[in-house]
Parts: structure tokens; sequence; C-alpha cells
């Protein structure tokens, strides 16, 4: 029984250990595990929350190195199916010493692609607490949609707090158009939703953080909007119309900015189910994303609760 | 215009560094080209004859990847065509001390499988001298087996000089029943029959082999048959009835066996496209088999002009 599910595709990454040399010339490679859902599992584990992942990989080696990987960071496997007739999702990413790195995907029909409303029907909610759910896994096929739009109904029924990241990927989707109907609808249906300003400018057409929470706020579940901003933090708006920015913290050096939204997303989470208050919550937000900006990994960054203490100390701050 | 043609799958391989280490908890990889008619390709090119490789990759890095390699090996790709809609094959390769590798394919779908006989139909046969046709094309999928027998079918009806080797993957194949009588019947279309005796066993029932080439020499167009019984070397049978048997050369170290059938082939078809003895061709057959085990590529072994003379001034022999 955990305290927070999630569904997702995991996602092997080739990553090239040659630096700015492309993907058809590179020719080393290492094998790590990603996947945006998956990171914000693995951080609030790491924070100390236990934490089940919904998913499905292939019955092969990628598969079997998934399910590995998720056990040793102690995230809960018992709603990962394997389907003998689909391969594990995995990309080549090259790697660049200066701005973001260019990823081929090969999950088209993958594995997760497959998963299906029956196995959501299945899972028990009794003692989940929080639910993270993000805009990518109902991108990658008209199955897996089906299937986060059961999770969803049945955490909105069981009125289980929910946060939903746009977390837009529009080579995923049909059309700009299917992806904005699609994802504005689905973050409706949750209490917490967190856009990032330039998501909000595709989704609803503006950069300004208070007209893209308004938007947000019209949702029927929806409390809370929180529009991240960058390196300047994150904009908050609730329902009752108060409103106001959580400054971010600064980072002298970036290495990649890749995991930073999940971290958010999962240091917002946690937080919350810690009883902190909203403002603190979002503090951790940005203080889980300041620090996974750090590092090349997708999700090395997420701190420890002893690590989260040195460097809000550092910070002088404190969460209340 | 080239002398040689062949059509076949590239298979792009991430083989693993760590050796006797699984597919699943391997981490680190380098990306290397195979395929056995691509290796067929290269070994060709490097003996000095000219090659066109007919194939489809996809529209990314690593259908890139492909024709750049190929390129490289100076083997033509005016016939490689690229689909976006579909990727090129790749697999993962273990590393062991001992015993052949585990390798991972994930293939089905790919590019190749798409490719179509109208493709094939546009080849120009006009300077074609002789074509290597493997087991493997036809098994990847139902357009792959039309457009390799339109492709035997002009080569029968332009005589232009045909191998054919049955390469057993059973794995490819929809069932045994189907790989059997397939192969069985596209033999027959081929001049040269080049079955290994394990091959032999499973497509007619026999390891003896004289009986394994009687059944290929009932092949409407087959006119010798050469079975390849291992380090013993290779029997060699002609539709007149004479029969002998071609010893192998000794190899102190054997690295890898992956590559070698090919080899053969590639051996065979050259030497008789130099006017070589049939004799003298199953020679050199064998003696870029017996070199190619020495390394651990796929294709690393195959010699030059000069380096099969070498080896033949080494063991004493000539070729008449």
């Amino acid at each position: 029984m955990s305290e927070i599910l999630t569904i997702g595709e995991p996602i092997v990454t080739f990553a090239s250990k040659e630096p700015d040399v492309s993907l058809r010339d590179a020719l080393e490679f290492h094998k790590i595990l990603g996947g945006a859902e998956l990171n914000v599992a693995i951080g609030a584990q790491r924070l100390g929350h236990s934490v089940d992942y919904i998913s499905q990989v292939g019955e092969e080696p990628l598969g079997d190195y998934v399910i590995k990987t998720i056990k040793e960071h102690h995230v809960g496997t018992r709603y990962i199916t394997r389907d003998a007739d689909y391969w594990t999702a995995f990309q080549l990413k090259d790697r660049v010493t200066q701005g973001n790195p260019t990823t081929q995907n090969y999950r088209r029909g993958s594995a997760a692609a497959h998963l299906t409303p029956a196995v959501v029907d299945q899972i028990d909610l009794t003692d989940v607490r929080a639910a993270h759910m993000s805009g990518i896994f109902p991108a990658i096929s008209a199955t897996a949609e089906a299937a986060f739009r059961t999770l969803l109904k049945r955490l909105e029924a069981a009125n289980i707090l929910t946060t939903f990241d746009p977390n837009l990927r529009p080579t995923l989707w049909p059309s700009r158009g299917k992806m904005v109907t699609t994802l504005n609808e689905l973050a409706g249906h949750a209490e917490i939703v967190l856009p990032g300003v330039e998501e909000g400018e595709i989704l609803m057409g503006s950069t300004d953080p208070e007209k893209i929470a308004d938007f947000y706020l019209r949702g029927a579940r929806t409390k809370v909007v929180i529009v991240k901003v960058g390196p300047a933090g994150a904009y908050v708006k609730q329902q009752s119309g108060e409103s106001y920015t959580v400054t971010g913290f600064k980072v002298a050096q970036v290495a990649d900015t890749v995991g930073a939204g999940d971290g958010f997303a999962m240091g917002v989470l946690t937080a919350l189910l810690e009883h902190k208050s909203l403002r603190s919550a979002v503090m951790r937000g940005n203080a889980v994303g300041a620090l996974q900006v750090q590092t090349y990994g997708d999700n090395d960054g997420y701190p420890t609760p002893a690590g989260l203490q040195a460097f809000y100390q550092q910070e002088g701050v404190v969460e209340d």
C-alpha cells in the first residue's frame, strides 16, 4: 500500500558519451533510465514517501532492466505489467556541452502504449493519499489515454489529491489542436495544475502567469494553479483569489534542465503530504528544481530529507 | 553499375562492453553495424568487387549511421531507400568470454521489413554479374518476402549467377513449417545453394552432406550445392554428379563464429567472378571463414586481395 501513485512510460536512454558528436556518429553509449513520472516517483521515494508506479514494459532485457532499476529505487513495481508482444520504449540522447541534448525516441507502439484501462481498474486506492499525473502518458496512444482517464476518474471519485503537469510533447500528439484540447480538459480533473509559463502560452495563448492561472482555475476540480516561471520561481493562484509568487533559488551553474519540472511537481506534492503550507510546498518545488538543474542525470539531483534541510539551511529559509 | 547485388536488412548492434554481464545489467555499449547480406557486400568490396546493397532504413540517426557506414565501406547505397514511418532495425548483444553471444532483436516492423517489390522492379540489372541471396530477408515480413521473390525471379530471367544461403533464423518465421517450405522452394531458384550441415538437418532431415546436396540439386535452377561441414570444410556436389570435399583451414583460436558463413558465401562468389575453378572458389570460402572466426567483429576478418594471398602463401596453397 503506497501513499503516492503515478502512471507513466519508463524510457531507457542510451546516452552518448561523446560530447558534441551527432547521434549518427556517436559510437559509445551509456544506458540510463528516465521518464517524467518515474522521476517524480523516484524523487518522492528519496524524500521518504512510498510510491507505486503504474506502467507496462516488454518481456525483454530492457524491460528487465527497467523493473530491476525501479526496485533499486524502492519504488513499487506491483502495478508494472509485462507484455511480450511489445518492446520497452527507449531513446538515443546525444551529449552536448551547450544547450539541450537531441533525443531520438523509439517509443511508438511500446509496451506502455498498450497499457489498458482494465489494468487501472484493478488498482487498490485504499491507502493512496496523492497522485501525480503528467500530460505525456495520454499522448503516447489512444489506449494509454483511456487508461489515464480511467485513473483520473477514479482519483477524482475517491477525492485523492491530484497534481497535473501538462508536460508538452508535441511530437507524440497527432496534432497540436488535439494536444491543447485534451490537456486543457484533463487539467480540469486535477486539484493542482502545474503549467510552465511557455506551456501556458501554447495551451491557452498567454504568457501572463495570472491569466494562465485564471484559465486553469475554471477546471471543475482545480483549486490551485502553480505557474512555473523559470529561475524566477513560481506564481501561485488559488480558487479563493489569493495569489503570490514564490521566488526561486539562485543557481550558479546549470548543468541541464532535464528533470527540473518533475522535481518541482514532486517537491510540491511531498510537502503537501507532510502538511506543509502551500507556500512552503511551492518553495520545496523551487528547491528541488534548483538542485536538479545542477546535475546531468534525469533525477540524480533530487534530495534526501537531510539534503533538502542542508540546502534550506544554506539558503537561510525554513518550511512552515 | 555494380558487379554484385545483394538484398538484406542492416542491423545496428549495441554491443555490450562488459564481459559475461547480462543485457539487463550491462550499462556500456558500443555501436557497430551488422547484417548477414551486408557482411557479404562489405567483404566482396574489400576483395575488389563493386557491390550494390538493396535495403531500406528509417529517417533517423540509426538510418543515417547505416548509410554513412556503408558508404565508408564503398558499397553502393543507391538502392537503399528511406522510410520516415519506420525505424532501422537494431539489436542488443552481450559480450561473452565463452560460447555465442545472446542477442535481443528490435527489428519487427522495421523500415527494411517494409521494402516493397516496386523498389526491386526499378533495379538496373544490366551490368550485374552475380547476386547473393540469404534466407533472412524473406523471413522479416510478407512484404520483404515478396520483394525478395521479385528480385529472385528477375535474376533467374536474366540468368545472373545467384548464390543462396538458407541462413536459418527460426524466431523470425511464423512457424518452422513455413520456414522450411519457403526456404527449400526459394533455394531452387539459385544456381548455387550453400546450406550448413545443421541447417540441412532442419530443412530436409539429414546430416549426410551428400543427401543434403542431392535434395537441393532437385531445384529447377540449382547446379551446385556446397554443404558447409564446419571446421572440416565443405562438401561440393554438382548437377553432373561430380562430388568432392574441400578441406577447411586449421584455426588455432576461434574468437567468435559470427560472419563466417557470410564470409564463406562471399569467398565462393568472388572467386567464381574471377574465373577461378569451383574447387578454388570453395577453398576461398573456407579461407575467408577461417580468417573471420579469428576476429570479434561481424566482418572485420574479411581479407583484402593481399591479405588473402598472404594467407594462402602461409598455408601453402594456390587458387586455380
